[in-house]
């Protein structure tokens, strides 16, 4: 399916969701992120055909969320390593993963848990905050849209 | 292009993606958060294909993501009103919010702004928390797979 381009939404959702809205995005930066390197480690752990993969890893480096290197094992093979901008969508994976933990799985369904190095345990749940740290629900926030859009 | 499903899948980001994952369906989800009811409705702001709006309502009711209700004004219409699986979406559109209005917008780029309905002020940043609220980076957890999966 083309999809229409949001490049010029206003709504950094849209925006978002323009450079990585595609499942094979999200899960190769999630892999990524908890390690993986090589285009096989993706393929293999994804189970994505290979052109789909080539196509989204491109996207990914021109986007500046991955960057290609020499292996770090000193072989031909090419890394790929999350930048900055790949770290600071952990928090989208974080928020996938509460909602799916609780909506997308059977009451007696195993899933695969995010825990804290540190104790084993798993995260605390997300919390929407004012700026001064206030818990906010959806209903006490608004959207506001720039005057001169 | 067709998708490979991820319904097995153990990991709920996988899930979650495998529900939702879809630009036009998460699109839907935050206009009816901030009140959208009517086809109409999200037509007008979507700028989506009739076909492509009627095929993602079906499934996001299917999902128990909306609900069909009678309009609230007693017209003929039908109103598609965000479920309690709905509203905890929120934090994943809150997250692709903020890494957008870093990364998807110039510099001096207008876009629009999640406030406070209180003060008018900016929401906080997301913090990943462990359970007893300390502040993590994604380098402090790790993902764990049950062992008998």
């Amino acid at each position: 399916m083309k999809r229409k381009s949001l490049q010029g939404d206003l709504c950094p959702i849209a925006r978002t969701l323009d450079v990585i809205g595609d499942w094979w995005s999200l899960l190769i930066i999630r892999d990524a992120l908890m390690g993986a390197r090589r285009f096989s480690q993706f393929q293999k752990n994804l189970g994505v055909a290979k052109n789909i993969l080539t196509t989204r890893l491109r996207t990914l480096v021109a986007q500046g969320i991955l960057e290609v290197k020499p292996a770090s094992d000193g072989s031909a093979y090419q890394d790929y390593v999350p930048t900055d901008k790949a770290r600071a969508l952990f928090p989208v994976l974080v928020a996938l993963r509460q909602w799916g933990e609780e909506y997308a799985f059977a009451p007696n369904e195993k899933f695969s848990a995010l825990v804290d190095r540190k104790d084993g345990q798993p995260l605390g749940k997300l919390q929407i905050r004012a700026h001064d740290g206030r818990v906010l629900e959806q209903t006490d926030t608004k959207v506001l849209i720039p005057a001169s859009a």
